[in-house]
């Protein structure tokens, strides 16, 4: 099953031609909607660790998808292998990588034939946007007819396949004919609120108003839900994603304004206990002290960086999967 | 009594000359150090509206001095009166600025010389070189031998006489011999954090690390205290201040940091009962939606740019003026 036209999104994340592969280059965006030839592995890899292609979800296909199209040019199994194990060392945080990357070793180990690992991998990418469309009906049972939502990062079609994670959520209800304003944070450093989530929410013609975190505070008071995605969850509900969330999850607490998380259950790691078994990804300072060709901080200046933090479980008031909305607590709600 | 040499920064913000009076042109920090020729008052005027000079208790004295570099070459009562007039319209939420005019206004309505004229606007210049010093000492006194110490915006020599308000108490510290760590957000979206204190740090040799505020959440739990400045301080201890102080206050609330807002009593409206009394700067989308020369959303996108918060007085765990540190409840000390 395939979601219905109208539901899919006016712009393709993933282009998969009859012989080659594509991927929209999100760091030109909005001001440039251009695509990336992924030719082999090191291509994909630099597209993965530049945030060419991001998101939890959407990394796990990409480098799925980029490992069916070498293995279609003719790419052996030595070589299949070591480009799993390249591709799985690109980014650190997001678990939706890993467990794409461990069905495709397991396709590859099972000495599988270039179509079967094709299949394979096309076959996880159908299933990515089922899951998306699932998330998105469950989670919109939780909008009202008119609604101002807040979100964070961006969680869209340049996220997930399909409609995204708690963007889809927000866009599934627009669809469904619901009245909603959306916040969007800007999310600093890399401004994925900014240049992703507003481009898209233009294109599906969402009304929604942007913001710098520092306004977060004035703001969040006003909203009567948050949604959120998810890089990995622990089996205690603790939620690793973008740098933000946590400080967003507290102004929510503090502003009792309910905060959802919306991930696939690719996004769920049960062998982590807890947040503090989530790997951290810290990033180069330099994407804080400069932005595009300018310098905006004393050149010697030091700078941290950390691309994720984690919002305890107690913070969250449900997480919403392919499955339904799970509630707290969510150590048993996860595992079932 | 001036403070001692080693006590003044090693950078000039003001410059007042025997026939020019110059603005150091924040703007163009940390690349340029360029100075400001004002000349006139709407020379002085552009200058407060775009940011050149800013930071609630120098923009007070900057404006005072403008009205007394056109009295000392000429200006008459009817043009100071409109001058005067025109500086009380560039910004709406510091109230230092409106404290500053009206001594102006009480000086040229009482028929005083160019002489006397000039002689007031040094003597508040001096005042808060002097409160600048006392609020220092008072605050220094809350820093332990080694301590991890947040701060927001820019609240040094940068944004007041003598060596600032909160970033002064931390700067006195460091120079009392005291190993300071600062924590040190970019303030979007002008950057006062990331462009004015890392640079004013740099210059004092204060070792410190700068963040984003999503980064926030992720570094907050590690502070030993917090310290910011304030634009306008009500009768009851609501404070506005830069936007994201708020923010900053509910996460230090969340983390049970001691927050500290350093202001001198100019700051202090008692005509204002509580927050909502205050009125809040709301500046261009534009400041959101670009960057430098680079577009960072959709053309079309609506923001919001708020430039101040109000943090309850409730969140403040206690105000440093010249007096001394003033405990809750705030109605009673601030009035005494």
């Amino acid at each position: 099953m395939r979601p219905p036209f109208s539901f899919r999104p006016p712009y393709q994340t993933l282009r998969w031609g009859p012989r080659s592969f594509w991927l929209l280059d999100q760091r030109q965006l909005p001001g440039k909607k251009t695509y990336l030839n992924i030719r082999d592995i090191p291509a994909a890899c630099t597209a993965i660790k530049t945030l060419a292609v991001r998101g939890a979800p959407l990394i796990g296909v990409a480098a799925a998808l980029a490992i069916a199209h070498v293995a279609r040019k003719g790419a052996g199994r030595r070589k299949l292998a070591s480009g799993i194990k390249r591709l799985a060392a690109t980014r650190p945080t997001a678990v939706n990588l890993f467990v794409a990357l461990d069905k495709m070793k397991a396709a590859v180990d099972k000495g599988y034939s270039k179509d079967e690992i094709v299949e394979e991998a096309r076959e996880m990418w159908m299933q990515e946007e089922q899951y998306s469309m699932a998330m998105a009906e469950h989670g919109q049972k939780l909008i009202r007819k008119t609604m101002a939502v807040g979100t964070y990062c961006n969680t869209g079609a340049l996220a997930a396949p399909g409609l995204g994670t708690a963007l889809g959520v927000i866009i599934r209800a627009h669809l469904a004919g619901k009245k909603i304003e959306v916040t969007v944070p800007e999310t600093r450093p890399l401004l994925q609120g900014a240049r992703l989530t507003a481009w898209e929410l233009s294109q599906w013609k969402v009304p929604y108003t942007l913001v710098t975190e520092s306004a977060l505070a004035s703001v969040v008071k006003d909203l009567d839900a948050i949604f959120v995605g998810a890089d990995r969850i622990a089996a205690n509900g603790d939620t690793a994603n973008k740098v933000g969330t946590h400080g967003l999850a507290i102004l929510a607490r503090h502003f009792k304004v309910p905060f959802w998380v919306v991930a696939p259950s690719s996004t769920v790691d049960m062998d982590v206990k807890n947040g503090a078994g989530i790997p951290i990804e810290r990033r180069s300072a330099d994407e804080v002290k400069t932005f595009g060709l300018c310098r905006t901080a004393p050149r010697d200046a030091r700078a941290s960086n950390p691309a994720f933090d984690v919002t305890p479980a107690g913070l969250i008031s449900g997480i919403i999967t392919e499955k339904g909305v799970l509630s707290p607590p969510y150590g048993k709600s996860l595992r079932q």
